[in-house]
Parts: C-alpha cells; structure tokens; sequence
C-alpha cells in the first residue's frame, strides 16, 4: 500500500523569539549545527520510507512560500493552507480528503515539523513496523517516547504489556498533561510513554474513527474533499474549515477508539521546546558554552549564545542565554526561558507588532 | 591674575568599551541623563571661573577633531595635541609653555577631562579658595578628596592639621597607590585623601618646580614653547615631546616639592571609572534596573543595560551589565567588569582592530 506523510507546520512558536517570528515560526529555523531547517529535517528523516511526491504538509498559509522554498520537490497542491489553525482533529482530516482525493486508499504517517531525532535510522526501522501493524486491520499506531523525566507539559499514552506485538503494544488509554506527582508515578510504572504527536494509519482506518467520533467534522471535510482540484477548492476550504471543530486528535479520536497500538520510541527523540534545547543538540565549547556566531566568551560558563554578524562579548556570565537578531536581542537567564512568552506579551501590549 | 584652565583629554579609557572605542574614549562620550559628554561637561563646570579663551585642552591628535566637535568656543591653538602620550609631568609642563606664551604669568588649574562633580557650586567655590591659596606666593594646591572607602586603585594624599588656612590644609606628602590594608589604615586615620589629579598653582610657581625637579623636560619645554606661533611649532613639537620623560606629575614633582597645599573636595567627585559607575550617575527604575534605548526588562533586577535603537529583552537577569553599539554587544555579570580588558586584548591579539 501507498505510504504517504502529512507534516503539521503550522505552528506559531514564540519560545524561540527573537530568531521566530510570526513570519518565520521554529518550523523554519535552523537550529543545529547542521544547517537544515527543522522542517527540513523532518522531511529528508522520512525520504527514505515515502515518495516526496506524497508528502502533504499542512501550515497556515502565511507560511506557503517558506514551504515552497525549504521542501524543494513537493508538488504545489500537497501544500495544504489552513485557513486558520483549527487543532489537529481537522488538520489530520483536511491532509486525510487529499490523499484520499489521490489514491482510494494508503497509509498514511503524521507528524509535527518541529522535533528532531537523532536516529534516523532507527526511527525509520521503528516506522516501517508502525506502517506493518496499521496496514493490518483498522489499527491506529502512535510512536510514543519512552520518559526520561517527569514531564508535566507533554500527555502520555499508557500500554499493556499484554498483547503486544513485537516491539508494538497494546494502548490502554491517552491521559493530558500530568501534575508532577502524577508523572513521577507514571515514570515509576515503566507503562507510560510522551505521546509525541506521531501517528500512522491507514487513511481509511482514521476516516472511520472520524465518522465514529467527529461525524459532523467528517461531512465538513468531505465537502472540502469534492472541491479538492476545482475552481472552487480556496472558496469552500476557506468557507467550511472554520466551521470545523476545533478539537485535538487525542481529545477527539486517540481516547475514545479502540485498537491502538504504540510503539516506545527508542531514536533521541527531542521536541526542542525552548532555547535551553539547543544545548542538547548542538556541540558544547570546553567552557559548556554552546555558542554560534561572532563570539567572544571572558570567564563565561554553561551559556547558550547565538550571534550573527555582530560581535557579542559574553564577560563573566553563567548560565546565560543569549540570541542576536537584527532588530533585537534577548538576554535571559536560563531559569527564565518560560519568561520569554512575557516579552511577546509586552510587544504585543504596545502594539509594536515589528517585533513579533 | 588671569585664571586659566588645563584639561588632561589623552585617555584612551578602555573600560568603557564598546561604547568607548580607539576613536572615541570616554572623555567624548555621554554618560550621564544630562545628554553632555564628560569633557563638555568639565568645561561647562569651571566656565563661571575661567574664560572659554583661556581653556587649553592637551589631547591627542588624533581627538583633536571630536574636541573641536565637542568643545565650540575653545581657540584652535588652545587645543594641544600631544604627539604620543608621556603621562602627566610633559603633558602639564606643555600646557604651561603655551600659557606663558600669551601671559608673563597666570593661574592654571589642571583637571582631568573624564570625572563627574554632583555639587558644581562647592566645586567653584572650593577651587576659588584654592586659586586664592595659590595666587598667595608660591604654592602648590590640590583638590583631595574624602575617601569614602578604601579604595587601591587611587594614589592618596596625607594632610597635616596645624598650619591649616580655612578649609586648606598643608600637605604631608603624596602616596602611591596602597595595599587593601594600608588603604584601611589611611581611612581609619581621617588624614588621607583620594589623590584626583585636580591641581592649582601659578604658572610661574609650577615652572620653578620644573626648574627644580624636572629640569631637562623644562629645557625641551622651553625649545617647544619657543617654536610656539612659528611655522615650525608642529614639528618642533613632534621632534622634542617624544624626548620628554614619561612621568608623572606625582612621581616627578609632587611628592618631592614643598608648600603644597589641599582642600578636602566635598563636591560629588566621581572617577566614573566603569560601566559601574552608570548606577551612581543615572536614575534606576523600580527594580534598581539603570536603563537607556530600547529595552524591555521582564523579571529582572540590578541591571544596567545601556541600549540604543535596537531591542534589548533582559529576562530573569540579575546584576548584569548590557552595553549595545552598532557592531558590538557587551553582557557583563557587575563583579566581572575588570575583565572587560580582556575582551580588548582578545581583539588585539586577534588582530580585529575594527572594534578597538
């Protein structure tokens, strides 16, 4: 059967202010040594496993020439442009109606464009097992994370032992975000993985959970389908998806459905959450710094310092982290990086939207 | 008698770098909220008591322009521009020739172009007293100043309480700068003060002491001021200064003359000797942060954060010094700022004069 992906890219990131901007979000950034995108990344990583002429990505459409110019190779028309950001639920569906639109049925992969993955290889080798269990049956599989922490910002997904399938097991249940108390026993329990936002189906098996759980949802998107290749496909997307739910695929689907599968992913996963990521992911100096750019560091320790041009002298700081731009600098403490959300707060209090 | 002034402009001050530059020491730059750079400063301070006509300012050549920039009334030939630096006793000795050169004889006060005075009143009438003291005979007057710690980066001045005119006392002798310990002991006593560099006398009495002490640099002198008005000024100048000893006038006159004199200067003196010392001279906001440009502080405090056009978002930070310039950002914990040479030597080394 035909494997397709659907990137979902149409995150507004602001933890990586000020290199993200409302017009150039993380998806979009470089943020390793490496030089590609995020985006870009996430598309070479699955090159090997689906054809670039079936990869879909689904953004906002702000973003289609930043798509266009980073993704050579992807046909124009797998560009999806929501109309505006309505959750996953409706983003999965849209990408689900154009691959249906192509081929009767295929399976289909879907996953963010803004974490890396340090293994590609093992995470290929875990993919196809994932393609395997989904084109067996109405299977639903989702790539969990084995916790190395208690997290309190990601849902996870608990397993059986029971059942299990090779390296895939059984879903009991998806759970929200946990209290720490809570993560830490879920840790203990070696039951629970981060659900990571990385799905793989058959397009048919998802279209049936739709129809079991979002129905209205599914007839919305069915009439975005007909009009997908017509005249009117910009008109009837951009009139019926904002009536759409607008509701998570775990919320909507992934806790109510049966048959899930998962499989714990073991390939350095990293969802780069903020600039404290960066240190994860890119080479340290014999100080701990991690540093990009003109830089020069006096007695400065354990920083996180991403200049360009012009030249950022770092003198006795610690635990610092700082990123250059053009128009503006941000100087943090590395316990604050929550923080910097009330920066873009402030900007946007003073309407001083070039910043932003 | 005719009352004149010398300002001491050759300093290359590199503790205020970025902002302070090969091309532009601290003495041209604006420090304060007042807008005025601290040599406009330093001359707008002693005009009540001396002629603009009779302000000489020695300085490098290469300043020459920024003091004219800078200093509008001030006659061109008053502006001395040394060939090289040779500290303190040529510098004043050159001054000296080119007074004599338009009076038989005046007073002259000698201050250096980059400290601040809060109180210019006490100031006037505190250098009044001491163009009194000086213009009586043939002494020797210094404005100390009251130590308000044990400073060990200043040379101090013992002063005697008997033979005291007024608020002047007789000065017991110079010493060089002293040990932590010593520095204690000196303010323990209440006999010591910071040595400013601040010095009154008649021009004919500082010849003498030349005469006495320094009596080759006079003869050089003498050929300078001989030159002085003729064509061959300028390269008489450039021949015999860099023959001059490189001393200074402490070493060479001052701790071996006698009659000197010293008022306790109770005037707000302030060496404004790093980016430090922008905390005593400028308003702090509401969390003690002294900030300038464009600058957003989200939970940060202690801060001096010296930005222009350019965004600065200071976040979590705490007694961190920014500096931001066109092509160079400094970030600085306070108790690293020593190490600010560093940075320069870094750019030597490396050959980058481009941000000297």
């Amino acid at each position: 059967m035909k494997k397709t992906a659907l990137i979902m890219a149409g995150g507004r990131g602001e933890r990586f202010w000020p290199r993200s901007r409302k017009d150039l979000p993380k998806q979009f950034l470089s943020l390793t040594d490496d030089g590609r995108t995020m985006i870009q990344l996430t598309v070479d990583r699955i090159l090997p496993l689906v054809d670039i002429k079936d990869v879909y990505v689904a953004t906002n459409r702000d973003y289609k020439e930043l798509v266009r110019e980073q993704l050579k190779g992807i046909p124009d028309e797998n560009i999806l442009c929501e109309p505006m950001g309505r959750n996953t639920a409706p983003c999965i569906g849209l990408g689900a109606m154009h691959i249906l639109n192509k081929y009767d049925d295929a399976l289909m992969m879907v996953l963010p464009s803004d974490s890396l993955i340090k293994d590609g290889d093992r995470y290929r080798e875990l993919i196809k097992e994932a393609f395997d269990i989904a084109s067996d049956g109405e299977n639903l599989v989702t790539m969990g994370i084995r916790p190395s922490y208690p997290e309190t910002g990601y849902g996870y997904i608990k397993y059986l032992q029971e059942g299990s399938r090779g390296r895939t097991f059984r879903v009991d249940k998806f759970v929200e975000k946990p209290s720490l108390e809570l993560a830490k026993e879920y840790l203990a329990t070696g039951q629970y993985l981060w659900n990571a936002g990385m799905f793989v189906w058959k397009v048919s098996t998802i279209v049936k959970q739709f129809e079991n759980f979002l129905p209205d949802m599914l007839k919305g998107l069915g009439t975005i389908k007909d009009a997908i290749g017509t005249k009117d496909e910009d008109k009837v997307l951009k009139e019926v998806f904002p009536t759409l739910e607008s509701i998570s695929i775990d919320y909507g689907i992934m806790e109510k459905a049966g048959s899930i599968y998962t499989i714990p992913g073991d390939f350095g996963w990293d969802d780069v959450g903020s600039w404290l990521a960066v240190e994860r992911i890119k080479k340290a100096d014999d100080d701990n710094n991690v540093i990009d750019g003109n830089v020069i560091t006096i007695g400065s320790k354990d920083c996180i310092i991403q200049a360009k041009d012009k030249l950022i002298a770092a003198v006795g700081l610690k635990d610092i982290v700082v990123v250059d731009t053009d128009d503006a600098t941000l100087i943090c403490d590395k316990a604050a990086t929550a923080d910097i959300k009330k920066v873009l707060e402030n900007l946007r209090n003073n309407n001083r939207t070039e910043y932003l």
